[in-house]
């Protein structure tokens, strides 16, 4: 069976760019549309998630527009990515996904429940939280912070931003990069500086953006995060739940903004029941 | 002769507001109003900047809504700024002013002589740039590295933001610090965190605002900043200059954000003559 080690990748041209992508597991039923972190490339899924969901689902990881091996140019704005997004699922041939969001790709999950409402069945919404949530506008000064400390300790930015500097925490970020590293061969290209630079900019902006109407996304959607998240305040991820209709909050212990990274055998089967369960989720 | 060292602090209610200002030099002719950077109160001026400047002008500083001693909440926004430092000038009784703007306070003037026109006079604009210039939108992520990098190193973060890192760079910040800290008796109250977050929130909104139609502002301005300004962009002063029609701009080598405290001796002079003369300034 493949696995997201040894997953080929893709491209699939959209509108006259070049997608980059992987996909695996079964692929009759819904699949997962997998929506990627600030800075992130295929490479940096957590291959326990990615390889659980694909235990039951067709996953689908790609590179957004100007992200990694895809072509042009990342734009500043959530909603754009948004639309991105539903080209791509749409050039892949899908008229009902399934949307895994994580972090920025959470928020531009929203972007895509919002704009193309019929195409999307669940969604699993993690480390994320609302346009216009109190204090996402500052993640730049959160990030800042971090590069900082990476730069000056030669480690990746996420051992401060997605894990408590605690002993748990730190063993789960030193877990995490081990299995971002298992796969070696066909590895994506990283981020440029002017995704990093756009990406940043379409958070500040969302931050500061006025708030969505998020009682129009009725379908059943699994907001995760963990405890003490410094990138996107674990409040937010509470007020997201809140304000969607149809939607139910897991919150994990002693962890930050990769809380599900870091409690993934917890989080996995939970997200498999989530995906599998026939009626709405009860609140 | 009263100098910043020593000159008292006053306060004034401004619709219901205490504001915090000290005041000195000649209180004839046209006084020149002060207005200051991200997280600075009273005590962060430079006495050499004051204290010469007040040699030959009435110089009032003062601590805007929510800043240091003063009392009330910052707002997030800096229109709601530029109206607070309109209302604080009308409430001395001055119809006729200079501004003094540094950094946000440089934004801050902006908003003034946009709101209120015939209240200024002339203008000195340093470490600025206007709204909806390229990049300021992201200075919490410089501001966030210099923090982290000022927490790990027991420095103030201006050491980082305003200074070069060589050694007459490292030489001026000591050279500054050592400035700030001359006035040791009635020293203005530390910046709130209420006020830290409201300032950066209203930069990055100012960052990510349209542009102000600059040409409405024709009185003369004297445009500053160093050659590598690490927060606002030197090349975002220069587009400033340009898009004012009656301005001058100075940029100082080998300095950053606080090049003009750094060039403080070819500064003031320049300031006097600027506050002086009588015709437009050539461009």
């Amino acid at each position: 069976m493949t696995t997201w080690r040894t997953a080929p990748t893709r491209t699939i041209d959209v509108n006259g760019t070049k997608f980059a992508y992987r996909e695996l597991g079964d692929p009759t039923g819904v699949p997962v549309v997998f929506l990627h972190h600030f800075t992130a490339v295929l490479d940096d899924w957590d291959p326990r998630i990615i390889d659980g969901v694909a235990a039951r689902h067709q996953v689908i990881a790609f590179d957004n527009r100007g992200v990694g091996s895809t072509g042009s140019t990342v734009p500043t704005d959530l909603e754009e990515m948004g639309a991105d997004a539903i080209a791509f699922i749409k050039a892949l041939g899908y008229d009902k996904v399934d949307l895994f969001g994580f972090s920025v790709g959470g928020a531009v999950a929203q972007m895509v429940a919002l704009q193309a409402p019929d195409l999307v069945r669940r969604m699993v919404l993690a480390g994320t939280g609302p346009r216009g949530g109190g204090g996402i506008w500052k993640m730049p000064f959160i990030v800042g912070g971090a590069y900082a400390k990476a730069f000056l300790t030669r480690k990746d930015p996420r051992h401060f931003l997605f894990f408590p500097r605690n002993a748990e925490g730190k063993k789960a970020a030193n877990d995490y990069f081990a299995r971002l590293a298992e796969r070696t061969a066909d590895r994506d290209q990283p981020i440029s500086q002017q995704a990093r630079l756009a990406q940043l900019r379409a958070i500040t902006g969302g931050g500061l953006h006025a708030p969505d109407d998020l009682s129009k996304i009725t379908v059943p959607v699994l907001v995760a995060n963990g405890d003490n998240d410094l990138m996107v305040a674990s409040k937010l991820s509470a007020d997201l739940a809140n304000r969607l209709p149809n939607a139910t909050l897991r919150i994990y212990p002693n962890s930050g903004h990769g809380g599900i990274f870091q409690h993934h055998r917890a989080f996995v089967p939970e997200v498999l029941d989530f995906l599998a369960s026939k009626s709405s989720v009860a609140r």
